[in-house]
């Protein structure tokens, strides 16, 4: 931490300071500068919270060094964490998964053709909401613990894992039942009872970054994952709120080789939710692979005209077929593979 | 809803479009252009979903006309909804209480000296986190239960009106049994799991906008609580994200005029959190009741440089005193009053 | 300057940093820390640029300690600047002068009666564009010439001083000679040509705020007038871009206190363009005032509904009357004037 | 356009509007709706300004359907424009063209270094600034003239197209002399003055996206070069201001994807400014490339820690090298080409 002070401090002001990082149990370090002092506080451990220190006499402002997460980062743990949700589903590593299917599951007939048409064209992982967010308390909220039974059946059927959303403690315990592994959306990202929760729980967790969180957010809502021992955590970029309406959002691919340096966990990419259009689904799914996302998740709805909520984001069969072809040889163009038979 | 066809659209397309506006039960009205041609959905209601018409041959754009919230609207309530938290504590009308007190409650010493003081500067309400959402898990997560009976024991002490945020349903429950109005933070305005029990509960609810949140998203939020049937909802502007660090949030003092042509419901402003440095509350405060707050919450610490959190946007009781005293200058300038004896 | 090396630097890192610094002219000052090292640069004067440094083997960030703008700054003259743009309308005092008029200088008969109705109202200086910058190149431009020789007549008649928007460096000189103050839009805060013509002239200037630019930037920009020599610079705060589109821009009025603060120059407020809806103005305006803004900037047009650009933000004459004297009532609240005779 | 009334708006509120259409010559279209009515102008060409429409008594939103920009649009012209900068430079078609460069020229030795470098890595165009925007008046301004004649020189040396830019209007006519291809920088994106010169002098542009305007902001900006007959426009996205500032600016990718379905000119994209970190260049130009970039800027210095400008985010020739192998094969694997000899 080091402290800033203003160019006309005392130097009773400096000792002041001083004095308030002794009390602390750390050793300031004093650093005389030609316009200002500023003052260094050494062998902090990350838990000092120095906002207060800026509220004595001739401070200017207070900068943080270290971190404020610690089991999340790369210089914990240097090697990539692998977080494997199924058999042969395992993020992290060279091979880079597919999740697809609907935004939410609709009917029986509904779910059981997304799974079977995205399990044909590559995907290994079924995505697909029983419980939905809406910002509207009118719009169609999901089917409940119905869609969950739902895509169990998929599941059996399809042998595809199954990735789905909790919205709150209740939730979390029962998606636990049914899914391989708990989404956790954009909205509920700083739901900190939530994360607590699925932390405890210990199913793999897909933590989506919000919508105007920061990188430094989305790993600090990781840490809460990880501080309750579960280390199955799987980030992921979906775009950020914008002054620009042309696209729903503004999906920032640059997060993926940010992450990859800051943290040892894996970061997939959603270009459905990132750009909020069909047609550019496509050209930002490769964008994603060639960023290096460890995964991509895509929005495939067998009618996406007929679908009850993200109809105009979701690709259909076919469109999810050539987005597949094209991701693989975009992974290879970099030296990865797309995970499954070819 | 109006649908904007491509300058390129062909008459199948349009026809395409009244077709699928005919099957949802409304009427299409066909409006040529120079440039193109749109479609309007004439007696829609609110609840057709458009995005799937973004996919149909043709379509440009979807333009929706009809706001997606209604109870909360001023045009379902014309005359200002009043939000009475405690006997003589109103908002949303011509008297603006004053909510003031410490991010949280950290013994019974510190919540007593904090109540005495800011009500003996003229505050009505008294602020305090028994539950604290954090960034960092590792930081200071609030007294829980305990911090809840050490603000009741403030009220007897006091007769002040406790304000107190709730983060899950389990601790809403809690919080109702302690607190004369629930607060739903920031990070929780999109946790509809949150909204519903809150609103279930029925106290009355002081809800802060999220920090990407835009009004229509603030306003849908409060519409999830009136859908419960809860009408006692208090707004709060709080600061945006904005990307410039120099302050600590972008305060949208405009947010409250917009709210009050928008909806029947009162608005608040916190310029503690909207700026984030204790040296920049007193001109936004009074700022906010220019701009026409319904109510203002301060942060006071009886020893700010000793805060578990905030300390660096709290204000000390003597900066609160002169604060109330500017307040009450300028509400007079403009025709109002701040609630309490003066 | 701080260099802060990442956990895992080696001793040659460090060491190498410090040549670095020492090569610079400075002196390094290593600071061990529990998760990792810091190194000061003692004595920065604030030129070096630090960028290249963060490419050395081990480092983590550079933090710049510094500001990067001088003779702006309240530390390079503690005392308010201010500026005189004609006899008695003074920016930087007590008093809190009112410049409003048309967006747009039409014909004689409007500039004529905008003048009369704004003077008769309160305003002590006449704004109003010759020259526009439009987002479109079909928009109206502006009368040029023309439009200065009106806004010339327009002062002759009512004794307000003038202040118009220069958009190149030809125009500047042009605008100079009719002109009381120079005003640089929010498109052209980091015009450097324009600015540093705009700072050799030595006209006073009024410089707007860019609509994504930090304070830092708008200082820096500031700087390239005082630079050549000319500090008679009133900076103006007119809105930010925001995601929320229910107002046209985000109106950061906490950049007033934040502004006054880190330097001696005086800000302005403009509501008409910081909400763009004319409805808006009057409680954005006292919000202002209470803020602590040095002066007012309204845009009022006799007819707003036949404007040529800008009518939905224009106040009509009889709102402006209303809000001079709302704004003389909140100016007095908190001991400010506004100029000019009751 | 549409416009949208108030709810409770009179049978004569919706006659005033009608009368307002027909008065500026279009015919309106009332359409009833379940809770509002609205009222279409039929047949307008883009170019009636609606904003006074919202001050007449009834309305409560004003929607524009008809796009501002037009001989931009894709609509205008359907297929692609080519840019031709030098004989086989060619942006807009299959082929992808890299321009590559120091950011500032600063020496004979350092920018025929740089070109010799850049070309036999595959580049085939040369960028460098003789002119520099900087945010601070102290820093380096660029060598000028004296810049511009070294560019020529290098071209001269490798056959290098040259990429420069221009701040003003004299300073255009300069650069137009020496460079094949004028940039103008994001914080001129809006200088209408530059614009129009730039569209007279009729040598191709590349225009750099401003870091907070829209995608119509962009394209009505390069209306204004085609308004003066300039066809010869090239596209730049090079990122946005965010509130994260883990990078220096928020590489908006979708943006090409959305322009290329928009507007008939090609868009370029660069890595260097939209990441600012050297680190994060290679995987965001594949990113660019794999998402259909026209073309990609990057930033070369032979020795980027002793840069003047920009070090921080320029790669070394090595780490170019490795970047033009790493694009050829992912340009390769969507079906493009680098432009050059393999």
């Amino acid at each position: 931490m080091l402290v800033v002070m203003k160019a006309d401090a005392t130097e009773a002001d400096v000792a002041r300071v001083c004095d308030w990082i002794r009390e602390k149990g750390y050793t300031p370090q004093p650093m005389p500068g030609a316009q200002r002092t500023a003052v260094g506080l050494v062998g902090n451990d990350g838990r000092v919270d120095g906002s207060t220190l800026e509220d004595l006499p001739g401070v200017a402002e207070v900068i943080h060094v270290s971190n404020p997460y610690k089991q999340v980062s790369r210089e914990w743990r240097p090697e990539n964490t692998l977080v494997t949700i199924a058999p042969g589903v395992v993020f992290g590593g060279n091979d880079v998964p597919i999740i697809a299917g609907p935004c939410s599951v609709e009917s029986e007939a509904q779910i059981l053709a997304s799974a079977r048409a995205v399990k044909a064209a590559g995907a290994v992982a079924l995505r697909g909401g029983a419980y939905k967010p809406r910002s509207s308390p009118y719009s169609f909220q999901g089917l409940g613990k119905k869609g969950l039974e739902l895509l169990a059946l998929a599941k059996r059927e399809t042998g595809l894992a199954i990735v789905t959303e909790a919205m709150d403690d209740e939730g979390a315990h029962l998606v636990a039942e049914y899914a391989d592994c708990l989404q956790i959306g954009a909205r509920n990202m700083q739901n900190y009872s939530l994360l607590k929760t699925a932390g405890k729980i210990g199913k793999p967790v897909l933590l989506k970054r919000g919508m105007a969180a920061t990188i430094q957010d989305l790993l600090l809502s990781a840490e809460y994952l990880l501080a309750e021992g579960n280390t199955q955590v799987i980030l992921c970029e979906r775009g950020l709120r914008s002054f620009d309406t042309t696209s729903r959002n503004l999906f920032d691919l640059t997060a993926i080789p940010v992450v990859q340096s800051l943290s040892h966990l894996p970061i997939v990419a959603d270009p459905s939710h990132g750009t909020g259009r069909r047609d550019k689904v496509l050209p930002m799914a490769r964008a994603a692979v060639a960023a290096g996302a460890d995964g991509i998740l895509i929005e495939v709805h067998p009618q996406p005209e007929k679908a009850m909520s993200d109809g105009a984001q979701s690709q259909t069969p076919d469109q999810f077929t050539e987005t597949v072809q094209q991701l693989r040889r975009v992974a290879q163009a970099i030296g990865r593979r797309i995970t499954g038979p070819l």
